[in-house]
């Protein structure tokens, strides 16, 4: 028998937003990273940090529920930055924030400063890692992402992300009475570009992570079609496929129109916008707009 | 235990074509079909057939595998003149061809022309219509898309339509001695507009007769997105949608890229295009094209 469809609730001081197996699809909003952005690596270096005023904007305007905000830059005090970041974001828009980073330090700053229900991006199955995010976690009252991956190893078969995925949330429900529905899995939505089978195997533990936990999901959405011709349409056909396969979640970049509506016409066929209200509204705006 | 994935072998005078769950999606051309088009019903009235080499010309450069022909008008003598297609579209492509009618007469008329193996749309699992239709398909060594309806009531079922399909196959086999490879289903996929929880219902069902029979499956891609607005869009979702829930193949309109490369880029995440060879080089062949 399927897992009960659980529901992972975010909130910022004033919104809220519902990750759930039979709702709209919930976009995270990518942008506010500078990850292989050199110049707003150098603007953030010396405190500028006007380019996320300008991301915010755009991701907000591409329809993001949520925004992902990392501020992983070397050599900068990453905690200080992060939390100062949060709190810009925060003055910006009322959209909940994914708080996205690799050291601990940062998370727990950034969750300090947060007022709401934060997502926190991420944690591994390593029990060190465990160990020192899921308290964070619990603390805050937050909901977290985790990836069934330990040590280096990302692993190819699907009933061993299946089995990283229930140590996961055992740990974390018994351990530290952490909600199953705080827990969003990210399935591991590897580059096909690198290997076509690898996608087949992600599709798979979609289902089985959907129908025996009933746990929210969400993955990179760009990475599947990372160093392949036409991105975008690989983005716009992945996601209604994933969809399909159980994910209700993705961080992307919204300003991508193109993957933006495929997830609302996978929607539509899903039976998350009922009587294709939503589809038709945009539809219409679109139209007085070009009008 | 899920059933053996079958291969439906489709042959021309010249070429073969197979549909299968383990390769890529195979596209039916739909266009040469008078429904709707008065304008070509006039001429095909008056015996002119000059659109139909038109219609094969951008069927067969829109990407299809397969054509589909109906040479459904009102008031004339549709055994002939689907006869006279066939022989005329034959001349013209060397794809094999999917005989379209409604009337018994005129579907041997075309399989008694056909230079090739044929598929035959459609029967659906009314007694007196698989009585009609099974001899022909056995006698003439076609395949043939079977739809899980009977009377004139679409069941909302998932249960129903596998029943259905259950029953056709079984009488198809057993009966007529015809393989189970060689049995198309039609899932019936239903306007989206009418009832947005309808789609569910086919992907669903997609599932079960992929898992039951391991047979394929075809549907009238246009047919979900039927009175809604930005077609388009919704067909490039919902094919990869249900291409990951079965279905093998489409009787489209090839003339609409962005759909025919959603399809594409999901035989790549399906493992249907190995080291997506087949999507690179269409990219390049664009990027060529366009320099």
């Amino acid at each position: 028998m399927a897992a009960e469809h659980l529901e992972t609730v975010l909130r910022s001081a004033t919104k809220e937003v519902v990750i759930g197996h039979d709702r709209r699809f919930c976009l995270i909003g990518e942008r506010i990273n500078p990850t292989g952005r050199r110049i707003f690596q150098e603007q953030l270096r010396e405190g500028d940090m006007s380019a996320i005023e300008r991301d915010v904007k755009a991701q907000v305007e591409g329809g993001a529920d949520v925004l992902d905000v990392n501020m992983g830059v070397p050599l900068t005090d990453e905690p200080e930055l992060l939390a100062r970041a949060i709190k810009l974001v925060q003055s910006l828009t009322d959209l909940p924030i994914c708080i996205d980073s690799s050291v601990v330090e940062a998370l727990e700053a950034g969750l300090a400063v947060y007022e709401g229900r934060a997502l926190v991006n991420s944690v591994t199955a390593e029990d060190d890692r465990l160990e020192l995010i899921l308290p964070l976690v619990k603390k805050y009252d937050a909901a977290i992402i985790a990836l069934p991956n330990d040590h280096d190893e990302i692993p190819m078969e699907v009933e061993k992300r299946v089995d990283l995925t229930r140590k996961i949330v055992e740990v974390a429900t018994k351990d530290y009475g952490i909600a199953a529905a705080d827990i969003v899995i990210d399935p591991l939505a590897m580059p096909i570009g690198a290997d076509t089978t690898t996608s087949l195997v992600t599709l798979e533990t979609m289902r089985r992570i959907r129908d025996e936990f009933g746990v929210n999901m969400t993955c990179g959405a760009s990475n599947t079609s990372f160093g392949m011709p036409d991105r975008h349409t690989l983005g716009a056909a992945w996601l209604p496929m994933a969809m399909t396969a159980g994910l209700t979640s993705a961080i992307m970049d919204t300003r991508t129109p193109q993957i933006v509506e495929a997830v609302k016409a996978a929607d539509v066929f899903l039976n998350h916008d009922e009587w294709g209200m939503a589809w038709i509204a945009a539809h219409r705006a679109k139209a007085a707009e070009s009008a």
